[in-house]
Formats: C-alpha cells, sequence, structure tokens
C-alpha cells in the first residue's frame, strides 16, 4: 500500500500549530515519513505618505525587519518543535523562511519531492475565508496530496 | 493521540476512485475508523427552444432520469466496492444520491460527525481548476479535516 514518504508541514506559528502537528506526526508515524516544519513569513511593508527615499535608508531597514523576524520566528518554530517531544525515530527537519507562503510552499513541495502537505484551515466565512485562502492555494497548485486540519474558529494567525 | 473515527469519501466514480478510496482505506486501517463512500449524482437539465410544458411531461421525465441514473450509479458504486477487496475487520458503508455534490457532502459529514473527508482533488489550471470546484467548496465548508488526494492530470470525471 503507498506510503507518504516526505511530509511538508505549513505552520503559522499561531496556537493552532501543534494541533496541526500533531495530526502531521501520527502520519509520519504510521508511514514511517520525514517530516518537514515550515513557516514561511511574510512581511508587509507600509509607506507613509511622508516617506521620502533621501532620508530613510528604507532597504536596510527591511533588511534589519527580516533579521529580526527570522530570528523570533525561529525561536518559535523551536519552542514548537520542543512542545511536540517528537520520538527520535521520526526524522524531523525544520524551516524559517520569508516569503508568500502559498509560492514558497508549493516551491518547497516541488523540491523535496513531497508527497503529502499537511497545512491547518479556518472556518467558513469572512475573515477566516480569508486566513484559509493559503490553504486554497496549496490546494490548487501542490504538486502532491493535501491535508487541510480543521482549527478552531475563530482563531487568529500569529496571535498569542 | 487524536484517531479519525468516522471517514467519509466522496467519489466521483471515475477512474480515479479507486486510488483516492485506497488512501482512505489506509487512513481507516491505522485509525481503526469506519468508512463511508460517497457518489452524489448531479443531474443536469438542458431545457430546448422547442419545449412545450402541454405536451411533454417534464417532471415524469426527470423522475426515471434520476431512478435511472441512480441504478446506474450503485452498480458502479458496487464495482468499485468489490475492486477494493476490503477487509472484513473494517466498517464500510456506501451511500449514492442524487443532489449538488459540495451541498450533500458537507451535509453528510455534519450528520454523521464525520472527522476526516478525503476527496480527490485535480491538478493546477483551466478545465482541471473547475473540476477541483466540489474539493474547493469542501475545504472552505467542511466541519472537519479535509485530505485532497491528488488524482491524475487530464483525468475527465465520469469517465470510463
Amino acid at each position: 500500500m503507498d506510503n507518504y514518504k516526505n511530509i511538508l508541514v505549513a505552520v503559522d506559528l499561531s496556537e493552532d500549530s501543534e494541533h496541526v502537528c500533531r495530526k502531521a506526526l501520527r502520519l509520519a508515524q504510521d508511514h514511517q515519513a520525514s517530516l518537514t516544519l515550515v513557516y514561511v513569513a511574510e512581511i508587509f511593508y507600509q509607506m507613509s505618505a511622508s516617506y521620502d527615499p533621501l532620508f530613510y535608508p528604507a532597504y536596510e531597514d527591511i533588511a534589519l525587519d527580516e533579521e529580526e523576524i527570522l530570528k523570533i520566528s525561529q525561536t518559535r518554530m523551536d519552542e514548537l518543535v520542543q512542545s511536540l517531544a517528537v520520538d527520535e525515530n521520526i526524522e524531523l527537519y525544520n524551516k524559517v523562511i520569508v516569503g508568500i507562503p502559498k509560492t514558497e510552499i508549493v516551491e518547497l513541495a516541488e523540491q523535496q519531492q513531497v508527497d503529502l502537505i499537511v497545512c491547518g484551515s479556518h472556518g467558513r466565512n469572512g475573515i477566516e475565508l480569508l486566513l484559509g485562502s493559503t490553504a486554497n492555494a496549496i490546494l490548487h497548485h501542490a504538486p502532491c496530496d493535501v491535508l487541510a486540519v480543521r482549527t478552531r474558529k475563530k482563531q487568529r494567525i500569529n496571535s498569542e
């Protein structure tokens, strides 16, 4: 019977991530698959009306922002990994990158020959539907199976 | 670790259905879950320009159509179940109904307290994206986890 070999879990590092990872972990155990947790930090830049490129070294600021965000995200990823208390016999990796989540996740799945992507999927309508748009984009573009794990309603991404 | 207890597999009775069911079957075995295969026949009525309700008993025709479609679909469902050669220790059910697939599947999932819906998901763009619209609608409205099993490209629904 076909086994999954490489499972990729797209986490948003919200409170829901542990729940999503536990579902993926169970699958990795059953299928003896390797598990890669990935967090893609999407950075939004807002330019103020008074922005003057002659006075503000914008690119340096952005570079600093990214570095800081990657550092904070990696700390939270490490905490998540620790909370999972994964068995030694599971091959576990984690990645924290900056980019557009759906694009990075699909590209990573292609590069690493992932056969299952696990991601959280938020509720039914309005803002929740919007938050679920990454799951939706992954579903349409993934080269492999996708397990959308239903997360709690009214949960906000990145809230703690 | 949380187990899935009731798994619902939405099949389209195409060539891909066996592949989708085998993935679901593996999960049912690992989780000792019950498995329900459901096929929702969506009937499209086309009214010709020459249609005259005084001369054509349209409702009777529709009723006959539905009966015939349900019969053919049930035969194909039985063949699918047989091809799976499911172990006796798996609780397996199947249903063939007429309606709008996404609505019926989500309602069934709610009624039967399903915790995982497994469905086929077609490829990337154009007509394939359209064919995947049921998977998409299920993803957004399901009360539970959804596993979208990637099916072969350029596969047509109901082709044999």
